[in-house]
């Protein structure tokens, strides 16, 4: 591919602009600003062994966290590679609640996309395969899933919750001990690391043992076990995120708000924001951006939106003032 | 899974005679027991990026050592990953040269094997897809592939050749720009990096781009893409390691020929020896060893291998030195 479906990428971006990665002003991908601390020494960590297959240690550590068995866990080099197992066994029609991270429409075989601006209580296909991303994306929305979750009952849907956002909220999982029903959790956004390659689903035994029969030997980097091991030691990272997250939400609507390029800002629950623009297009705002070193994400890929959205995640104060000066 | 099929499992091993993992003595993995001198710190590297999608850098760097474009690599979580990956897509019967790495069997729907210690140049059936793993495990014969290719040209074969071991040897790659053919790369053997997650496929430039199309999204972990790059930089690691493990081949390799237990030393071209049993089989051999904590790999499980048949990787002087006391 040139470019990436997705945001983040800032090495085509640097390229263009030939300057290095990390001069980037980067606003397109939506990782958490704030990062754990890591004792660990990575430098002494022995790499020569081969991991523990199983990952017992690290399965332990996330089964407390989650409040689940480690035997109701399976994981996953990273939440796409997830994404790819579960779908590669569902025969059946995916929906998709539309708009949603790419890779779902990618994986699936028979896609129906059912619009969650417009109509989110639309009945999906009886038996099929349902696809949620709760908080979503690219809006960042936390939906209240009980009157979904009573349709997806009567329509005897298989469902997936995709929870990668939901550490940025207060609210608590939808995991329940079902058969039908599995949950995502991408560690990525919130645990500030998306070159660790970590993706966990969260379901019944049952499920999770077949789905470990598909799994390839060995799928977890050791370094990456023992960061996300060692990230989840910091104890206040999550109050510290939480608390420091509301002022950065607060300072970067107050800049959108102010735009005279922006004529909607959508609600949202995560450490990011779509908004609708008027007066211009993504492309030309895009370019606009360009000039002063900030990417931001054209949302115009993503189902039932359109060349007038936009994404930009919460960045700190050096940052937002350098994008204000472009959205006056 | 309640004990690996793999070797390399310390960690069982260790819990069940309630020793620290480090503690074991491992002649089970075949793990270059020499590392190369690796300059990053790697707790300066920051993964709260996402990694270029492309891994152009890393790509760029393969297509260097192995002599061929970028648009001939696709990188894989780890070889059982691209085993994975390239079996799903095969519809035809794959034929197996056995015995083989337990996850080709996994991964492939329909089987067939041919023994190559008894029938190397059997044909396999027309239009199937051959794998042929060259040095081979659990023996590490090096095979002159040139009569084989020639059967398979004439039954129209596609091929996978695993050259996983290939680096131990003097002998060059079997890569050609072929759409029949795949070769497949793990420098975790090599490169002393189990815990490092990197699998390479090299075929023409059309396979590798249908093989990415069903690769998730940054499928490589920031920290396994930097260890790589970081340890190719090694210019003397290859020959410290040619000229090292040839001493120790010989070293082991005297003390498995002295030993009463056995039978028969397998011809090996990499940094392991398989051997046959006699007067014990090879659970009672693993039995003798855990006693001195050391770990062997059982390879009853391979196929046309029997309960009289142990692998022993080749390790250093005390190492050896404390087998030899068992297998005396």
């Amino acid at each position: 591919m040139k470019n990436s479906p997705h945001g983040g990428d800032i090495y085509s971006f640097a390229k263009e602009l030939k300057i290095a990665p990390k001069k980037v002003i980067d606003f397109s991908s939506n990782i958490n600003q704030y990062r754990p601390e890591i004792s660990l020494n990575f430098n002494k960590l022995d790499i020569s062994k081969y991991a523990d297959i199983r990952y017992t240690k690290l399965k332990k550590r996330l089964a407390k966290k989650y409040e689940l068995k480690p035997t109701n866990i399976a994981l996953f080099n990273g939440a796409s590679s997830a994404i790819q197992a579960i779908l590669s066994n569902v025969k059946t029609t995916v929906t998709i609640y539309a708009p949603a991270y790419g890779e779902y429409k990618r994986h699936a075989k028979k896609v129906k996309l059912i619009d969650r601006f417009k109509n989110l209580y639309q009945e999906p296909e009886k038996d099929s395969f349902v696809i949620f991303v709760n908080p979503s994306t690219p809006d960042g929305n936390y939906y209240d899933l009980d009157r979904l979750f009573e349709i997806w009952d009567r329509q005897n849907n298989t469902v997936l919750i995709d929870e990668s956002f939901l550490d940025f909220t207060p609210n608590s999982s939808s995991f329940k001990n079902s058969n039908n029903l599995y949950i995502l959790k991408s560690l990525t956004k919130f645990y500030s690391c998306a070159g660790v390659r970590v993706g966990i689903v969260l379901s019944d035994e049952k499920n999770i043992k077949a789905l470990e029969k598909t799994i390839p030997a060995w799928n977890i980097s050791t370094y990456d076990e023992n960061y996300i091991l060692s990230a989840l030691k910091d104890k206040s990272f999550e109050k510290r995120t939480i608390e420091n997250l509301a002022k950065d939400k607060k300072r970067l609507f107050k800049v959108l708000k102010s735009s005279k390029y922006i004529k909607k800002i959508y609600e949202s629950d995560a450490n990011f924001f779509l908004v609708k623009l008027k007066k211009i297009d993504a492309k030309k705002l895009q370019k606009k951006c360009k000039k002063q070193k900030i990417l931001i994400r054209n949302c115009a890929n993503f189902d039932f939106l359109d060349s007038t959205h936009v994404r930009f995640s919460v960045r700190g104060k050096k940052d937002v003032k350098k994008l204000a000066k472009v959205l006056r």
